[in-house]
Order: C-alpha cells, then sequence, then structure tokens
C-alpha cells in the first residue's frame, strides 16, 4: 500500500487527454475544455492557462474487507496500460445525510445492500481504477474515480456506471458529473 | 454532523493555550514552544513567529458503529467548557502495515480486541475529545486528537492515554507526541 498521494485534475488548454464530453449525471456540471492533464504529487504545478481544477488522495480502503481485497488484487490491473485509451472521470459527492451514518450502516448499504464491490468485480481486469478522496479537502467533491479502458470495452463501461446508478447507494449522491476522455497519441 | 472542519494547531509566540510540556511517547519530539493557537476553518491565516504547524480535518466516523454512537452521544460534551482549563494535544502516525489491513481487520483490531471506544466511554463526560485527520492532508502524522478537561480529572486523562497505550491497537503506533496545555486566562 503506497503512502496517499495527491492527484490534480486540471483541465484546460494542456494535459494528454482529450475531453470527448462532460455529462451532469446529477446537480450542475462542470465547465467545457478541451483537454485535462492529471498531475501526481503534493509539490505539483498546476499548468497555467487552467479551466477547473479537481484535487483527490488516495487513501486506504473504507469499506473492503479482507476477503474482498484478496478478490479485487486477483484480478484488477494497474493505470496506464496502452491499450487503455479511452478513460473516465466521475466527480460524486453524497448527501449530509450519508456522511451522518455510522460505519457499520454506510458498509450494510454500500455492499450488503448495493453490492458496489461486487458489481465492480464484473468488469475487471477491463476496466482500471483508482479512487482520491476529496471531502478532507474541503473540495466541491467526496471522492473522483478515475477509470482507464480500452475501447472495445466502453460498452462494459457505460453498463457498470448503470448498474451503480441503480442501486441504494447511489441514493445518497447528490451531485455527480461523468466526463468522458481520449489519451492523445504521441 | 458538521462538514468537515480544517484546524490549524500553530505553536509558537501566540495562542489562546500555553504548552506546559511536550514528551516523546513513541519516535521524534516537537520542537518546543510558549504558546499553541488553534485555528478552524478553511481560510485561516495562520499567526506570524510560528514555530511548528499541524493540520487536520474533522470527518466522519471510520469505525464506530450505529449503537457506539448512541452510547458517545449520551454522555460526551463539546469542547469549550469554562471549567476545561487543561488540554492536551497528541498526534499519532500508525505503521505502513496498519493502513495496509482491511477495513474488517482494523476495525477488529481497534474495537473488538483493542476496545478502544469502550475505554474512551469510561472517561465521558470529564473528557471532551475532537479527532483531526491528517493522513490525507500530505502531514507528517496521520491523526491529531484534541482533549480537554479540569484540573480535577487530569489523573482520569492520565488514565486513558496508559490504557490505550497498552492495547493491541498501539503496537501499530509508530510515533506519538504527547502535548499538554493550560488555557490562558483572559
Amino acid at each position: 500500500m503506497p503512502p496517499p498521494l495527491l492527484v490534480t485534475f486540471a483541465a484546460g488548454a494542456t494535459g494528454s487527454w482529450w475531453i470527448d464530453r462532460i455529462d451532469a449525471v446529477v446537480g450542475d456540471r462542470l465547465p467545457t475544455a478541451d483537454r485535462l492533464a492529471v498531475i501526481e504529487g503534493w509539490e505539483a504545478q498546476t499548468p497555467a492557462r487552467t479551466g477547473w481544477i479537481l484535487r483527490g488522495v488516495t487513501s486506504n480502503t473504507r469499506y473492503t474487507t479482507h476477503s474482498e481485497v484478496d478478490a479485487l488484487v486477483a484480478s484488477q490491473e494497474g493505470l496506464s496500460r496502452p491499450q487503455a485509451t479511452k478513460a473516465a472521470l466521475i466527480p460524486i459527492r453524497k448527501t449530509e445525510a450519508w456522511w451522518a451514518l455510522a460505519q457499520d450502516e454506510r458498509r450494510a448499504i454500500f455492499e450488503e445492500r448495493s453490492r458496489h464491490i461486487r458489481i465492480g468485480l464484473d468488469y475487471l481486469p477491463a476496466v482500471a481504477r483508482r479512487l482520491h478522496h476529496s471531502r478532507e479537502l474541503g473540495e466541491p467533491f467526496d471522492f473522483l474515480t478515475w477509470f482507464e479502458y480500452a475501447p472495445e470495452h466502453a460498452g462494459a463501461f457505460d453498463e457498470l456506471v448503470r448498474r451503480l446508478r441503480e442501486t441504494e447507494e447511489w441514493r445518497y449522491v447528490d451531485r455527480e458529473v461523468d466526463i468522458r476522455l481520449t489519451r492523445i497519441s504521441v
């Protein structure tokens, strides 16, 4: 487990990813921009001519049990695979009611009733994923999840997000933006 | 449940608390200073002539179940009681081995085996407490816990920290500093 990594997502005129589209799923959208830069590290400089910036930190698991970690580790792949030229950045904010729940109540909704981990496993290893926590940084969203996949898995990825949005957990989502991207060939 | 609050602890020449002593429990200590300022808010300005600064964010519960939350809420009191003129700031860092554990493994050590919440309940309402998360801010410690109590409960507070330090959970603590303070009369 690496130490927490600050990741800055800067939309604007530079960056390694074209922004194909930005959709508001729940609540306010984010402004249009041409490109997205994904900048790792606490000392990162954000590029000039930046539109919006979102920041998040990788961290320890919050709900995943030991056996679930084993199942994930057995199947998942890392970011930056050459064939994974498609990406999605999905910023989410949850309601005050969610954050007021105790740990066992949030776990029960997250997995026992919504099968969040179980659903995600159905799309491994095709979809690689990294979760960033933003709530403790005073950011407008609570989480930023970054996904990477090959173009032939775009339909599977759409199915994954559709299934998650139908769950009980998603009733506690009060803002969600869906940003789709394509890696810029070099 | 209020939204996350950034709290800056700035040791130096100003602030509402005298620093009585700073003890290294495990690992490196922190430099001596006369006073501590506790500054709340994301827009807070840190005072000039500051020695060290530690920052943390209040957040949702991570291990506490619904029934445990009920027990805590029934007994605990808030900060800033007039009679609570004594305080302690205890910054803690946990090992990589701790953070590599899954959620259910950390919960089992934290409460089923170490009785962290159960031990804390024995000292309510005498000892008031606020936990701040620092790990996701890139800070040198993972947690900053702030305690307030009346002078007649100083012995009970010493017993509380001694009992916690004897637990299995504390085997995962690789840095701990114990800072004791007295509120400056105005």
